[in-house]
């Protein structure tokens, strides 16, 4: 078991899909990876910031799920980050409709001493300079660096986000966005291009198309488990993301079969995530529910074809 | 092993890409299911029609592979059939060119009776009418029957197209064309639908993505082998569902695990017809090179996580 870094934030979301709204509740990126990760029982602290009046019992069931919280900075007089989004109809485009930084405009995130030796940093979506910060702040380099982001900093910050993409072992982008940064339509290309810009692994989300891990000389492909319906893919990437560090944090084996093993873990958790408003299933899943959707996973894309 | 009827276009098809164009090459439907199917050594029957002019070497190459060209009507004064596409930068849009049907449009294929007592029977992408009138000249019901269809029957030919997927057992069909035929975005519930129609299984293709098998109580999901590029897309579903009843009619196996198999073969000999133009890639196929494909497709896709 091996302690793990997450650096992301805690929000509140308003979500609006083809199948209800709500009001402001529990989001962030942090919040997602540090609920997918916590499955594991492993030892997190999620580093982040949130306003004075955030409530006190969601930093109270973060930390009733083994979640460190002593790094999540309050900030008397300020407002949480608020994002809110509508999704269309095919649950794979949507608007967003609000982003209010708020405390995270002036976000200095401080990883708390006793972890800063941990042996897995996960950083989630921020800007690349506050994902940088957080690593000059390990007191050794971790065995595995993880990175989450997206196109809004290809856009708005590419060299500092190539500064931090030089120095982690997995990043984690979706297909338009793996597709943005190299200017290559061909995934297997544009991994290729990514390797060479420093992460040894690149996961490339497809959404309902599931998940691709590469390294220089392998690939392997979790599928997305069909579903009836998606209710709110909101955190869907995140609790990936977490299931990801969170297996590997509990299994301390990075190599790439074991990675498999956490690709699967992480689509099986994000499997659950869209099937409430934002982290109302992630706060309501038990660990037997995980084994029976892992067979369920394991029906999905296993196959008896003997080579001998 | 089961003898296999396969009825489909014999064709000529001259094809543009990002990667160059090519003059009339050989193609069409049951020319992609054949070469696939005789990657098994069954023993088949491709059910067709051609014109006059039609060169005998390409009906000796498939003879030549145990595919029995008895029932390829050749029509001494008639052009073969002619499609004409050119694909865009993605390889997953194309726009028709020209589509000559020739003596198409006449076809009323003729089942060898040497073939009529076939356990197996791939109707490829026809008029529903002419698929129709393939199964009501076979001797029994046969153990399987697999229909391929596309959008254009269900815009031209709707209530026909019903009336012919009500006597299959399995439907092959890609995810656009899942969903028009049944108004269901979510492709779990399009399969529910479809089941209802008639076939015990549904086959949808998701070109890049993959492929689904459903039966009314399980899912498998095959995915496409990554590649640097596609090539030529042409004739990948076709050769898709060729794999898929090629090695049920070797296996003599119907079980949904065995079908698991079935799906895992013909995403493998797709992901080679995508390679080169038109069938320069099926008709150069060692059996040594599709089975270290299929040694990837299990690195892709295999895991190992136990569950007690």
């Amino acid at each position: 078991m091996s302690k793990l870094v997450i650096v992301g934030t805690v929000a509140f979301d308003a979500i609006e899909t083809p199948f209800g709204k709500t009001d402001k509740i529990l989001g962030g990126a942090g919040t997602f990876i540090g609920l997918a990760a916590s499955q594991f029982n492993v030892d997190s602290s999620v580093v982040s910031i949130v306003g004075g009046v955030f409530p006190q019992k969601y930093l109270d069931m973060l930390s009733d799920r083994n979640i460190d919280v002593s790094g999540i900075e309050i900030v008397k007089d300020g407002k949480t980050f608020f994002w809110s989004g509508l999704y269309h109809n095919d649950m794979n485009s949507r608007d967003t409709l609000a982003t209010e930084l708020n405390v995270l405009a002036d976000f200095e995130p401080v990883v708390p001493e006793t972890y800063r030796d941990a042996k897995i940093v996960m950083l989630g979506n921020l800007h690349p300079l506050t994902q940088l910060s957080v690593l000059e702040q390990m007191h050794d380099t971790p065995d595995l660096v993880v990175l989450d982001t997206m196109n809004f900093w290809m856009d708005s910050a590419l060299e500092d986000l190539h500064n931090v993409i030089k120095k982690v072992d997995v990043i984690t982008i979706n297909d338009e966005e793996a597709r943005q940064l190299t200017g290559e339509y061909s995934l297997v290309v544009a991994a290729k291009k990514i390797h060479e810009m420093g992460p040894k692994y690149v996961v490339i989300k497809k959404g309902e198309h599931g998940a691709l891990l590469f390294n220089e000389d392998n690939v392997f492909y979790a599928p997305a488990l069909p579903l009836k319906e998606v209710f709110d893919p909101t955190g869907a990437g995140d609790t990936f993301a977490g299931g990801f560090v969170g297996y590997l944090a509990k299994s301390n084996n990075l190599s790439f079969e074991n990675m498999k093993n956490a690709v699967i873990y992480g689509s099986t958790l994000a499997s659950f995530c869209v099937e409430k408003f934002g982290t109302e299933r992630m706060i309501n899943l038990s660990s037997k529910e995980v084994y029976q959707r892992l067979q369920q996973f394991k029906n999905l894309t296993q196959f008896d074809i003997e080579l001998s």
